[in-house]
């Protein structure tokens, strides 16, 4: 999916949502446990009853992988359910890989060339060789961890130079040397607030990933207020608020009530921006 | 496994060496091909060749998971013959992971409950509450990722702070924070020659992971020079120059031909350091 696409699919669904598949076998409905497949059964249930009310999809592999063969099995038939059925989603594998380049370029044949994902989440720490073998696949994307949503991120993220430039800023910068707003994507939490402003001066054209909506306690408002720019340039994931919004047999409608709840405000959102 | 453990193994091996199963089933030996499980009966061979030689390996989860549940399923057979069969082998799955801290959670999870591994690799890059989870399992190390062997180390790993500190250096410092030298590691490239001195200074004690001996291009006698400490303080990582010695009928013999070479180099620099 390339940037126009993606911006349509914005457009026509009035809607910026990603719904974060993380899903834990120890939090879905019990009577899901019955199942073949607890994990898929949860995921393609919540997947029929949001997807027209979200413009992607973004299982975190920790949650797959903790679950050993069993778990990996269910992400693949969970990207190749969505590929088949609702094939305007973009897929995310939020995965924070990042490896010296003869690695990384095994993961990204993993994800992009026998898996079906649109998007991977890479961690830049290691540098250019790390996260280049992931650019050059036509219409994939990088997602780069830029500045994070969890408390942590001030660790090391907010590390100035001698310059005043934070290493966010450095990872914005220097990234935009590998690749351009039509390959590379940005994490930014939406814990963040006012540094969505200066992301902004770096990086006006890039597409933001923003985790922290919900659970984490960031604001939606204020998101859109410094990070939306002429393409809505965001993609806003919910995980926890949506998925387990409820855990009796009406899981799948709470679900949708919560998809509907955010999208209603991203549609607010978008008219006031004038960008539908 | 704890540290005085290791610092034992080394010293009745003579050994410091890791040997990475960076399994690539492109490049093992065609006849292997035939078997059920190529890429666990290629492991299992160099296993079987090299154990009394090594004192730890180090799977990188990247080669297994491009091959989806397959890979999987060798990566677990792996590390299951290796606990069975050779219980004093410090087992390292090269993850590189690091995530919010839930997520996190569930990779350690994954790892050091479902799995029988010993040790993980984590990025630093989203800081403590991403580290944190990975610790506190007993004789369970993480393995941050400082300065590593790769030409990107240099994009930001090397920044400086106002008062000249460097990321690597920062994360050295701060990560101490969270823990000792009983839990925690470090890699550092093997060809990053004298930066071991100045790592020497923050992390005297620590254990050091050294990759890039060998097709990386780093030397062991500048990295012992540098880097060994009292208790050895350094498992150093060889991967392609060991498993791909040869890709004949005779693939294990040139491994264990390879190992034995690194090994003797080791049993020489061990006897230099007065440490046997």
């Amino acid at each position: 999916m390339n940037r126009e696409q993606l911006f349509e699919n914005i457009k026509r669904k009035q809607s910026f949502l990603c719904v974060g598949l993380d899903t834990d076998i120890k939090k879905i409905p019990h009577f899901l446990l019955e199942e073949e497949d607890p994990i898929f059964a949860f995921n393609k249930a919540i997947i029929d009853a949001t997807a027209d009310l979200c413009i992607a999809y973004k299982p975190n592999l920790a949650f797959y992988e903790c679950m050993g063969v069993k778990g990996w099995l269910a992400f693949e038939k969970t990207i190749n359910y969505i590929k088949d059925n609702y094939s305007d989603q973009l897929v995310i594998a939020d995965a924070k890989r990042g490896d010296i380049g003869n690695t990384s370029a095994m993961y990204a044949r993993s994800f992009f060339e026998e898996g079906r994902v649109d998007a991977v989440t890479v961690a830049p720490y290691m540098g250019e060789d790390s996260v280049k073998p992931f650019l050059g696949y036509e219409n994939k994307w990088v997602i780069l961890l830029a500045l994070t949503s969890n408390k942590g991120s001030h660790d090391f993220q907010l590390t100035t130079d001698p310059q005043g430039e934070r290493l966010f800023e450095k990872v914005l910068r220097k990234s935009q040397e590998w690749a351009d707003a039509d390959q590379l994507m940005y994490v930014v939490g939406a814990t963040q607030g006012k540094a969505f402003e200066d992301i902004r001066k770096i990086a006006p054209h890039h597409f933001l990933l923003v985790p922290g909506v919900g659970a984490q306690g960031g604001s939606l408002e204020e998101v859109c207020k410094y990070g939306m720019n002429s393409q809505c340039g965001l993609i806003v994931n919910s995980s926890r608020g949506i998925i387990y919004a409820d855990n009796t047999q009406g899981f799948a409608d709470a679900a949708r009530q919560s998809s509907q709840n955010l999208q209603q405000q991203m549609s607010v959102l978008l008219q006031k921006n004038s960008l539908i």
